[in-house]
């Protein structure tokens, strides 16, 4: 799968010639997707393009790094099925904190059964993520059933889904055809899907937001196959919009500050793109 | 992805040449993974090769259809988090069930994340996966860090894993390079994946065990694009081993007649099968 340029401008790398001349805010104003204008327009007022992955099994911690670390990003992303001491009330002080600091929750709960399972999986069960999370993911490896059933629990709520074009792991098999296949599934269903989980920008169209995790300021290998990249890459170099930082954030002697780092230097790469595509 | 037969018999479907000829006691026998061992060994003493789906919302429901069903059956797959009204006593129930009707619990949560993340989506969180399901399984697109850490959470307990090579959903991406890569995956980790869902024989190992869902006596098409086979399609013709039956039993009028019927057709159909290559 080979996207071609739609602005074409000078020689530069491949994966970032799409729209990486344009800011978010005016990415936002082309947007009809009402979860993908208010990520792109947060981004902008809160000059963040930080998402946090809080992969932490306590419920108390979790809540802390939310209110800690809302500040400083666009996104604070959970594995709500982690959580050990998991009750309806960590939602709720979620949802307070969400609202406290402009950030949008985002489950990446990785759907990937046949449509009517996943309806069931998104409204129901222990964790009602239909309820709270603005954003969930979905592989596309069921086909485009597994968005339908997303799509039709969510009628008439703000919600959107991201696919998952790439992944960082090693010998994963997000690669070749079935990338090619997914960028197609989600383009095809954007009145849902407002973007992806992904290595690079994978789709041309400035509506989809690109996220990227496996982001490390100092890059290399993890445990269990993870691989990492740097912000500079991420953003500048493969034309990915949003870094996603776990590990490195909530192991820090100082959270915050590793936060506010991190933000700093992802926020000054999408900058960086912006003025360098400008100046061209 | 085109295996080879291990027995090369006369001409016969491709898919159904490698151990069709041997009966599950026989394959029990040559086991080394514990659960397919048991597995096997269940399906003889029953005479049955039926899987339930039981893709009901309420937790009484769940636990009836368990109890009336468990006689029939060798596998009770269950979407824990699809229930709306789960507590903690729905597991000791089902478990004392399947200790009762000696039936395996397959919790079909379809794994699909990096190690890290899986490992405690496998054993913690509200459902505590790890602790009562004989079996999960997993999508292989996130490489093979999915299966180590899943294989690592499950350490010292008798636990298995499937893979998920084909799909039923319409437009799936489970095929060519894919399945390959998939079923190759399996094979080199078979001490903990002990086979596949798929819709027709995908290994040519006899240990390897085949679960077909999408399985309807009147083959056809559903909603959000589910495909339906028969039982004989999926036995004889396909060579997979247990067919997962779901709403044409738990909507039927008569649930315990038709689950009767399935168990008759399904086990006839493997039956005649391991009958016809002897015969050869």
């Amino acid at each position: 799968f080979e996207p071609m340029s739609m602005f074409t401008p000078k020689k530069k790398t491949q994966a970032v010639s799409y729209c990486i001349h344009l800011s978010f805010s005016e990415r936002a104003k082309v947007c009809k997707h009402p979860v993908a204008k208010r990520l792109f327009t947060l981004m902008e007022e809160k000059q963040t393009n930080l998402a946090f992955a809080a992969d932490v099994t306590d419920s108390a911690e979790f809540l802390k790094l939310a209110d800690l670390l809302g500040p400083h990003i666009c996104i604070f992303k959970t594995h709500i099925d982690i959580l050990s001491n998991f009750t309806p009330n960590v939602i709720t002080e979620l949802k307070a904190l969400a609202k406290k600091h402009n950030f949008l929750i985002f489950e990446d709960r990785k759907f990937a059964d046949i449509g009517s399972t996943v309806k069931n999986q998104y409204r129901s069960g222990a964790y009602k993520i239909l309820d709270w999370a603005d954003i969930v993911n979905a592989h596309s490896v069921p086909g485009q059933g597994v968005v339908e059933g997303l799509r039709e629990a969510a009628k008439g709520k703000e919600r959107g889904c991201l696919l998952i074009a790439e992944m960082s792991s090693k010998g994963n098999l997000a690669t070749g055809d079935y990338k090619a296949a997914t960028v197609k599934m989600a383009e095809e269903m954007s009145d849902f899907v407002f973007g992806f989980i992904s290595q690079s920008a994978v789709s041309r169209k400035k509506t989809m937001i690109h996220m990227t995790p496996g982001v490390k300021l100092v890059p290399g290998a993890g445990t269990l196959g993870q691989q990492y990249l740097t912000p500079q890459e991420v953003i500048i170099e493969r034309g990915s919009d949003i870094i996603i930082v776990g590990r490195d954030i909530y192991e820090a002697s100082n959270r915050l500050a590793t936060a506010a780092n991190y933000k700093k230097v992802g926020y000054q790469a999408y900058c960086a793109r912006v003025f360098r595509s400008k100046d061209e």
